[in-house]
């Protein structure tokens, strides 16, 4: 995944209203040929989904869904010990 | 998804506690062979994701992911208007 990281843009999926992630995903493929990674963690994995699926709706088949993928991250937790937390990358594209 | 839902065995992640939703997979993942399909809306996406990981980590290479499908299901709101909620459903399978 790090070389597609690189390549595209990412959206982040955090605390803020869903729809700021819609649009900021939907700014990024703008273009015919971009391509947006939407990238979450723990509970934010849900809206990730949410914010995957409503772009794909809004854009009447234009926007493909290229691939999902989950991975368990290593972070380091409050109390020292490390923390396993669950993460999803969902790429979308404009072709 | 029709044909998958009848032939494998479905967990439906609810409000249970999570290792509830890895001890009932991994008994459904109890032989050579079998596959079952992690199916959660909502906010227990995140939980899905959750019981997947674990399961793949804790059988040692044992259980592969097959796939990921995200969607919109249309349920009856409260109010009586549909509601849109996104769902995902999650392969593995021992091979």
């Amino acid at each position: 995944m790090e070389a597609i990281t690189k390549d595209t843009n990412v959206v982040y999926i955090g605390q803020k209203p869903m729809m700021n992630y819609v649009l900021a995903t939907g700014k990024k493929l703008g273009e015919v040929g971009s391509s947006v990674l939407i990238q979450a963690r723990g509970k934010s994995i849900s809206k990730a989904v949410d914010v995957a699926l409503i772009t794909l709706d809004r854009s009447n088949g234009g926007v493909k869904l290229d691939g999902i993928g989950i991975n368990t991250e290593v972070l380091p937790g409050s109390d020292g010990n490390p923390l396993n937390v669950s993460s999803i990358k969902i790429s979308l594209s404009k072709p």
